[in-house]
Protein backbone atom coordinates (compact mmCIF):
# COMPACT_ATOMS: atom_id res chain seq x y z
CA UNK A 1 0.00 0.00 0.00
CA UNK A 2 1.16 3.23 -1.06
CA UNK A 3 1.13 6.85 0.03
CA UNK A 4 -1.71 7.53 -2.74
CA UNK A 5 -2.83 4.82 -4.08
CA UNK A 6 -6.13 5.53 -2.33
CA UNK A 7 -6.58 8.77 -3.51
CA UNK A 8 -9.15 8.37 -6.65
CA UNK A 9 -7.57 9.92 -10.21
CA UNK A 10 -11.07 11.34 -11.12
CA UNK A 11 -11.20 13.58 -8.19
CA UNK A 12 -7.40 15.14 -8.71
CA UNK A 13 -8.39 18.58 -10.50
CA UNK A 14 -9.62 21.19 -8.36
CA UNK A 15 -12.94 22.09 -10.54
CA UNK A 16 -13.74 18.32 -9.88
CA UNK A 17 -13.20 18.65 -6.31
CA UNK A 18 -15.23 21.99 -5.91
CA UNK A 19 -18.05 20.49 -7.79
CA UNK A 20 -18.42 16.98 -5.51
CA UNK A 21 -18.13 19.60 -2.77
CA UNK A 22 -20.86 21.60 -3.74
CA UNK A 23 -23.28 18.93 -4.50
CA UNK A 24 -22.47 17.11 -1.29
CA UNK A 25 -23.04 19.98 0.30
CA UNK A 26 -26.22 21.46 -1.68
CA UNK A 27 -27.86 18.24 -2.51
CA UNK A 28 -28.43 19.73 -5.82
CA UNK A 29 -27.54 22.49 -8.20
CA UNK A 30 -27.72 23.63 -11.26
CA UNK A 31 -25.07 24.93 -14.11
CA UNK A 32 -24.91 28.82 -13.72
CA UNK A 33 -24.74 28.45 -9.66
CA UNK A 34 -21.38 25.84 -10.38
CA UNK A 35 -20.04 27.81 -12.49
CA UNK A 36 -20.67 31.03 -10.33
CA UNK A 37 -19.40 29.08 -6.83
CA UNK A 38 -16.21 27.95 -8.64
CA UNK A 39 -15.39 30.81 -11.09
CA UNK A 40 -14.52 28.15 -14.20
CA UNK A 41 -15.76 28.99 -17.60
CA UNK A 42 -18.48 26.67 -19.47
CA UNK A 43 -16.49 24.92 -21.54
CA UNK A 44 -13.86 24.03 -18.49
CA UNK A 45 -17.23 23.48 -16.00
CA UNK A 46 -19.34 21.38 -18.88
CA UNK A 47 -15.79 18.93 -19.35
CA UNK A 48 -15.47 18.39 -15.81
CA UNK A 49 -19.35 17.69 -15.04
CA UNK A 50 -19.06 15.12 -18.03
CA UNK A 51 -16.26 13.22 -17.08
CA UNK A 52 -18.02 12.93 -13.59
CA UNK A 53 -21.15 11.60 -15.31
CA UNK A 54 -19.56 9.56 -17.10
CA UNK A 55 -18.03 7.74 -14.35
CA UNK A 56 -21.46 7.21 -12.68
CA UNK A 57 -20.33 10.01 -10.03
CA UNK A 58 -23.04 12.85 -10.73
CA UNK A 59 -26.49 12.44 -12.66
CA UNK A 60 -27.92 15.27 -14.20
CA UNK A 61 -31.95 16.34 -13.36
CA UNK A 62 -33.62 18.23 -16.92
CA UNK A 63 -36.75 20.34 -15.74
CA UNK A 64 -39.29 22.89 -16.61
CA UNK A 65 -39.60 25.57 -13.47
CA UNK A 66 -41.95 27.73 -15.38
CA UNK A 67 -41.32 27.51 -19.02
CA UNK A 68 -37.77 27.70 -18.37
CA UNK A 69 -35.86 24.52 -19.33
CA UNK A 70 -33.11 24.17 -16.30
CA UNK A 71 -31.14 21.16 -16.01
CA UNK A 72 -29.50 20.52 -12.28
CA UNK A 73 -26.66 18.17 -11.21
CA UNK A 74 -26.81 15.53 -8.17
CA UNK A 75 -23.71 12.90 -6.41
CA UNK A 76 -24.85 9.52 -7.05
CA UNK A 77 -24.52 7.05 -4.40
CA UNK A 78 -21.66 5.94 -6.23
CA UNK A 79 -20.24 9.14 -6.10
CA UNK A 80 -20.92 10.05 -2.84
CA UNK A 81 -19.30 6.77 -1.96
CA UNK A 82 -16.09 7.57 -4.20
CA UNK A 83 -16.18 10.90 -2.85
CA UNK A 84 -16.30 10.12 0.59
CA UNK A 85 -13.15 7.38 0.04
CA UNK A 86 -11.08 9.95 -1.69
CA UNK A 87 -11.69 12.47 1.20
CA UNK A 88 -10.47 9.55 3.96
CA UNK A 89 -7.33 9.27 1.53
CA UNK A 90 -6.76 12.19 1.17
CA UNK A 91 -7.57 13.25 5.52
CA UNK A 92 -5.21 10.42 6.24
CA UNK A 93 -1.93 11.43 3.64
CA UNK A 94 -2.35 15.08 4.75
CA UNK A 95 -2.71 14.21 8.26
CA UNK A 96 -6.59 16.50 8.69
CA UNK A 97 -9.46 15.04 10.79
CA UNK A 98 -12.94 14.89 9.44
CA UNK A 99 -15.26 17.01 11.35
CA UNK B 1 -13.55 34.64 -3.87
CA UNK B 2 -14.80 30.89 -5.27
CA UNK B 3 -14.83 27.74 -3.33
CA UNK B 4 -11.52 26.44 -4.69
CA UNK B 5 -9.00 29.45 -6.18
CA UNK B 6 -7.13 29.03 -3.10
CA UNK B 7 -6.80 25.81 -4.24
CA UNK B 8 -2.85 25.58 -5.81
CA UNK B 9 -2.99 23.88 -9.42
CA UNK B 10 0.91 22.89 -8.39
CA UNK B 11 -1.02 20.10 -6.50
CA UNK B 12 -3.73 19.15 -8.15
CA UNK B 13 -1.82 15.52 -9.00
CA UNK B 14 -1.68 13.25 -6.23
CA UNK B 15 1.99 12.24 -7.05
CA UNK B 16 2.83 15.87 -6.45
CA UNK B 17 0.53 16.05 -3.00
CA UNK B 18 2.67 12.69 -2.28
CA UNK B 19 5.52 13.76 -2.99
CA UNK B 20 5.57 17.44 -0.83
CA UNK B 21 3.76 15.31 2.03
CA UNK B 22 6.50 12.57 2.23
CA UNK B 23 9.17 15.59 2.06
CA UNK B 24 7.44 17.17 4.43
CA UNK B 25 7.03 14.73 6.98
CA UNK B 26 10.47 13.38 6.24
CA UNK B 27 12.31 16.45 6.30
CA UNK B 28 14.18 15.08 3.00
CA UNK B 29 14.19 11.73 1.18
CA UNK B 30 15.86 10.34 -2.07
CA UNK B 31 14.67 9.26 -5.31
CA UNK B 32 14.54 5.92 -4.68
CA UNK B 33 12.54 5.96 -0.99
CA UNK B 34 9.84 8.52 -2.67
CA UNK B 35 9.48 5.74 -5.76
CA UNK B 36 9.05 2.84 -3.05
CA UNK B 37 6.78 5.38 -1.03
CA UNK B 38 4.30 6.69 -4.00
CA UNK B 39 4.38 3.65 -6.44
CA UNK B 40 5.23 5.66 -9.60
CA UNK B 41 7.37 4.92 -12.47
CA UNK B 42 10.79 6.49 -12.56
CA UNK B 43 9.81 9.07 -15.59
CA UNK B 44 6.84 9.80 -13.52
CA UNK B 45 8.29 11.02 -10.59
CA UNK B 46 10.93 12.80 -12.41
CA UNK B 47 9.16 14.26 -14.56
CA UNK B 48 7.03 16.31 -11.13
CA UNK B 49 9.97 16.50 -9.12
CA UNK B 50 11.41 18.56 -12.02
CA UNK B 51 7.93 20.80 -12.16
CA UNK B 52 7.94 21.06 -8.22
CA UNK B 53 11.88 22.25 -8.67
CA UNK B 54 11.15 24.92 -11.32
CA UNK B 55 8.18 26.32 -9.04
CA UNK B 56 11.05 26.68 -6.27
CA UNK B 57 9.14 24.44 -3.93
CA UNK B 58 11.59 21.69 -3.21
CA UNK B 59 15.20 21.35 -4.04
CA UNK B 60 18.43 19.02 -4.81
CA UNK B 61 21.00 18.15 -2.56
CA UNK B 62 23.56 15.99 -3.88
CA UNK B 63 26.41 14.21 -2.18
CA UNK B 64 28.35 10.96 -1.70
CA UNK B 65 27.31 8.80 0.23
CA UNK B 66 30.61 6.74 0.26
CA UNK B 67 31.72 6.58 -3.18
CA UNK B 68 28.20 6.53 -4.12
CA UNK B 69 26.23 9.41 -5.56
CA UNK B 70 23.26 10.38 -3.91
CA UNK B 71 20.86 12.93 -4.61
CA UNK B 72 17.95 14.07 -2.31
CA UNK B 73 14.89 16.10 -2.69
CA UNK B 74 13.73 18.44 0.52
CA UNK B 75 10.82 21.25 0.72
CA UNK B 76 11.77 25.00 0.25
CA UNK B 77 10.45 27.59 2.62
CA UNK B 78 8.36 28.74 -0.44
CA UNK B 79 7.16 25.31 -0.79
CA UNK B 80 6.52 24.99 2.74
CA UNK B 81 3.98 27.92 2.71
CA UNK B 82 2.64 27.21 -0.78
CA UNK B 83 1.84 23.61 0.58
CA UNK B 84 0.01 24.85 3.68
CA UNK B 85 -1.81 27.43 2.17
CA UNK B 86 -3.08 24.71 -0.18
CA UNK B 87 -3.79 22.15 2.52
CA UNK B 88 -5.90 25.05 4.73
CA UNK B 89 -8.07 25.70 1.60
CA UNK B 90 -8.49 21.66 0.77
CA UNK B 91 -9.77 21.51 4.46
CA UNK B 92 -11.75 24.58 4.58
CA UNK B 93 -13.63 23.41 0.65
CA UNK B 94 -13.85 19.47 2.22
CA UNK B 95 -14.42 20.72 6.13
CA UNK B 96 -12.06 19.04 7.18
CA UNK B 97 -10.06 19.80 10.41
CA UNK B 98 -6.35 20.32 10.57
CA UNK B 99 -4.53 18.61 13.56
Amino acid sequence: MTAIENLDKAFESRVRLGIMSVLTASGQSDFNTLKGMLGVSDGNLASHIRALEELGYIETQKQFIGRKPNTSYSVTDAGRKAFSAHIEALSSLLNLKQQ
